[in-house]
């Protein structure tokens, strides 16, 4: 099915003294983007997982590429695809791209824990079924250097 | 005049470990939501001032007052008014609030430089007369522990 | 008596691209210069405040006035004074130097609070008695445009 | 050969809402730990490079495993070692452990260009020499989930 997509605009501050963005602020964007697909797509805000049912969603992994580089003033376009939903964890795919060129390519896991014991929980089912929408299933262009793409035509299951 | 008017979302990056905003990241709204004055209220982009006019616009001064604090999930609304207009700065007032209240007050000095000297460089003239439309002229509901509010009517010169 | 001084290196991340360092990263680096200050000038670690006392120390008001702009691999100067030190809140001088042109001077309002409340609380005695050893009562060289400067020769009473 | 080895300090504004070091501030540290390195491990300033021979090192690639949490006031220790030091590109392999238990665990590379023409350049021969230094030839503790991990008893060639 289809990716979530949204726009960031490359700030002033988002790039280094080689007038570049500095990749720490990628990461900025993609805590953004993601908090942003929890609203948005899952239509459950993240602050509210947070603060009412203390649910946190931190990040045990990221494989990410850097292709090009991207400078201020720049508009990045965001995509995102389910690649695995497991019963406490999910696999996101996540792409930037300015002008249909790739400028990076994410491959990040997410875990469901609660804010109180800090162990794994499962994720909120109609959570589960949101985020099937935007499963990597069907085929979407394939990037340049595209290895760490799923290839398997259903999101996978994950622990 | 009517002030320039933007909603900043609270992200999780942007809290510390209280949980509540950490102050290098109210600079970064104010940094970013100075450039969505220049797009939208100056028309003149600022990643295009910096790369095909050489002029850059680094703050020389704040003057801030935290008045609340403010929590992850939180949408401010920033407003934003021209002080006074110099030839080569401009002072701007700026305030965020979350559900009438008033959370932080901000004045701040920009000076108009070329990136290649260094050197203040006259505010471009067609600048100058969108920003008078951003004036504080017209009286707005007085904020609490006012002090720093321009009192003057109309906006003041400056070098 | 004498500033609580300390070294802090210009990193790759803290330039724009302009190539100068970017304001909210100077907030970042008064942030980590006065949990310094807490360690190694108060002897009362700012997490260990938090942790175990439930103390924070939020910024309720900033003067700063930049004066020259600063360059990535710069090593910064950071001096810092007590002003007024009062019942729940103290007013700290700090400045940024290089090559002994002052590069920032900042005014910052601290105030104590219980976390667990968000109540001022004061601030305790052994780290008043501290505060006093790095009061700005000795007279050290006049900023240029020193206006935001503590006169008085004595810290101020505050409440 | 031995690590590179630092420790760092996790300072308020690293940590997010829940109290933990929030991911983008990981690679902050990532970034001013290999300017450490350039600077004390390699002999070479990376400010030094960028100015006076216009060469940037920007990563390209990032494989990351976040496995425990870390808390505002931890000090972590990094440790660096070099896997595959080619013409133009070099691969790290960084650790970052608090009281013997690892936390993160980094696989990144980076390219070194020249800030003129953004096009790869060699790498500088003395720095080349320097890099095998902390090659990640000699075993070390194998940590838990080490498949990143180079196996290869000699820095393998990368172009």
């Amino acid at each position: 099915m289809s990716a979530f997509q949204r726009e960031i605009l490359v700030r002033f501050g988002h790039c280094d003294a080689a007038g570049w963005v500095f990749y720490p602020r990628y990461f900025e964007m993609v805590s953004d983007f993601v908090e942003d697909w929890f609203e948005d797509g899952l239509e459950a805000s993240a602050p509210g997982l947070f603060h009412h049912k203390q649910i946190l969603t931190p990040s045990v992994h990221f494989t990410v590429d850097f292709l090009k580089p991207t400078r201020y003033g720049d508009r990045l376009t965001f995509n995102l695809w389910t690649v695995t939903i497991g019963r406490t964890s999910c696999e996101l795919q996540i792409e930037a791209s300015h002008g249909g060129e790739l400028r990076m390519r994410v491959k990040q896991v997410l875990v469901f824990i609660s804010a109180l014991t800090g162990r794994a929980t499962v994720i909120p089912p109609e959570l589960v079924s949101r985020m099937h929408r935007f499963s990597a299933q069907a085929p979407h262009p394939q990037p340049k250097r595209g290895k760490a793409r799923a290839k398997s035509p259903r999101p996978k299951k994950q622990p």
